[in-house]
């Protein structure tokens, strides 16, 4: 069932904290908890605990990056990139990815149960950050004796996860890997989350987010899926792999879907609604709009700290996360003076490139790992 | 109310054919009618009739093109390009412009009453194609009694009518002016108008399209005008229009709008809802994804009875209609010997460009048509 270089089946851990009187202080609300975070593991922590790599994943990803769940066929989101000899190496590293707070594969999110009523928070849930879900990431590397971490890496959304980890705990961090990502969402980014959100909403079995009793909004979460997958692909991506194909010979039809390419969002959208929660939609979307790792300032004020190498890496055709966002980050870092190298791959699949261009990254990235791995290990002039 | 050189108070009128027996050939149905279009028309036509130009809308464009109906505060749709010394210039010109066949500002559409069954026609209104549109507009045209058009002008679904017509009616074309056009949607173009009419579709209120005596798909019409209208606009637009500006400075609510994109979208789209019938919008967005002014052969062979001259106009930030899609009809042109002069303005506007550049686009129109005009005038070598 596993492949070559596969690390093989893995099993999803789940780490709870701010349990009983021992809240946790969200951005949002003062205190909250218990807090349970879904995590996968790969790879051994040696034994200075030094060889740790947090993954952040993207908006609708999980803690399951790679190898395979017990009965599965499909193997974690990154598992090209995660493994023996590939980019992230287990035989080197000791990695950690975890869902993200307000998620719904296992962390505790709005669809989890509220301890003090008994039923799922909805819109109870406190409106979470990027920078709750680091908070929080924090406690779980913690956990772990880490007290400094090799890498964060993440595309998209686990970039700024990436970004807001150097704003708040720049000593826990010897390098970082951002990803097709940005400082802050830009009117347009937001423009698609808000229509994401509004298709939602705007269904009936929404209910103001009380739906986990009865049917979930589940066409206009399938809706806000497919405008998603649009953002994910480019224009040229798309005409390779749909053209004007047609799902069928016969005349048009009043009003199915006659191309492949509707066909595909369509199924996209569906099969989304059977594996993803409406309100983490509502709740994730609105922490990425919201977050701006500058705060306001100039980003490089912000990076003064900063003694981590970076690796920023950006996708030609990405035009939901463009280059010059990626750009943006490496002018604040080389004001900053921080040590930063940037690639701009030159692929064609467009913002999915994070996921799908696997041999550049995995180029760069193991090249780069390995540099910041070994010159500490070696000169030890920033051991731990 | 009226501004310098407004054409003033306007009224649309109506013409009507296919009556009783007589029916009209659609392209998926042998007889239909009777077909009503909308059209208003400004300026005189000349003696000779040679002085008429025929604008074709956009998407949710109509016949009012132009100055003020009576009461009006906001004036036609290409208001500033049509009137006297303008790039459409009312001294000079004849101008007609129709709403076209499948809409719903006074042309005959899904909203139509049947007069078989005396019910709106809904979705036993034909899958009306581009063709039809045009098909209908030359029986307004001849209904003038105009042999042969000056021109041809219209931008986004309106350039496809523009290339419908140098298809099927060469010989009644002097020249052609397709801005911001495509011979064929992209997959990406068809994708995003998949999600609008999946965004109707799925909303309760649309019953199949028999929401005609009750509450219309208003939600689900909403959210696809709000994703219209991210691609109408570019990244840059959106970010000197908006930014990050917030509507509020308390915290982030759930789940408001808070940023003033979010605020200027869902107002888009629920003005919308009051003026645009949402089986319009299925049965007009799939005619333009059917659309494929090529009929699977290469265009430039459809081209090769074309005399008229083209102009041909894109605009560099225009990500839906990108300009290389001019680019093609353009090269295509070359091929057929058509006399074509391509510009791409140097715009920010994206796609609303072509109702926003009016300086550039008056300067090159104005020019064009006068070469056009007065060029046949004097040497009469292709006079009719």
């Amino acid at each position: 069932m596993t492949q070559k270089n596969s690390i093989g089946i893995v099993e999803t851990q789940y780490f709870t904290f701010a349990e009983g009187d021992d809240k946790f202080p969200l951005e949002n609300e003062e205190a909250f908890g218990p807090i349970t975070l879904a995590y996968e593991t790969y790879g051994e922590l040696n034994e200075k605990r030094t060889n740790a790599i947090l993954l952040l994943h993207a908006f609708s990803g999980d803690a399951h990056a790679a190898g395979y769940h017990q009965g599965d066929r499909k193997p974690g989101w990154w598992d090209e990139m995660i493994g023996p000899g590939k980019a992230f190496d287990t035989n080197e590293y000791f990695i950690i990815c975890s869902n993200v707070l307000g998620g719904c594969k296992g962390s505790t999110g709005p669809a989890s149960l509220n301890p003090e009523t008994g039923q799922p928070y909805a819109l109870e849930f406190p409106l979470v950050t990027i920078e709750d879900m680091v908070r929080c990431q924090k406690q779980l590397v913690r956990h772990f004796g880490i007290q400094r971490l090799l890498a964060v890496a993440g595309g998209s959304m686990g970039g700024m996860q990436v970004l807001a980890w150097l704003a708040m705990y720049p000593e826990m961090l010897r390098s970082a890997i951002p990803i097709a990502t940005t400082i802050k969402h830009s009117p347009q980014q937001i423009a698609f989350n808000e229509v994401g959100r509004q298709a939602i909403m705007g269904d009936p079995n929404w209910k103001s987010g009380q739906y986990y009793d009865a049917e979930p909004p589940a066409r206009g979460l399938s809706v806000a899926r497919m405008v998603g997958h649009i953002t994910y692909m480019s224009d040229r991506s798309m005409e390779q792999k749909f053209g004007r194909q047609k799902k069928h010979d016969d005349k048009p039809l009043k009003f199915t879907t006659d191309f492949e390419v509707e066909g595909y969002l369509n199924y996209r959208g569906d099969s989304f609604v059977r594996r993803f929660d409406a309100n983490s939609y509502l709740y994730i979307s609105k922490a990425m709009d919201n977050f701006d790792a500058s705060g306001g300032k100039p980003f490089q004020k912000i990076l003064k700290d900063v003694q981590a190498k970076l690796l920023v890496i950006a996708f030609k055709s990405d035009w939901l996360y463009p280059a010059y966002q990626s750009q943006e980050i490496v002018k604040a870092c080389k004001r900053a003076g921080v040590e930063t190298t940037y690639c701009e791959i030159d692929s064609t699949y467009g913002h999915d490139a994070f996921l799908l261009e696997i041999d550049e990254e995995t180029h760069l990235i193991s090249h780069f790992l390995r540099k910041v791995f070994y010159g500490y290990e070696v000169t030890g002039e920033y051991g731990t």
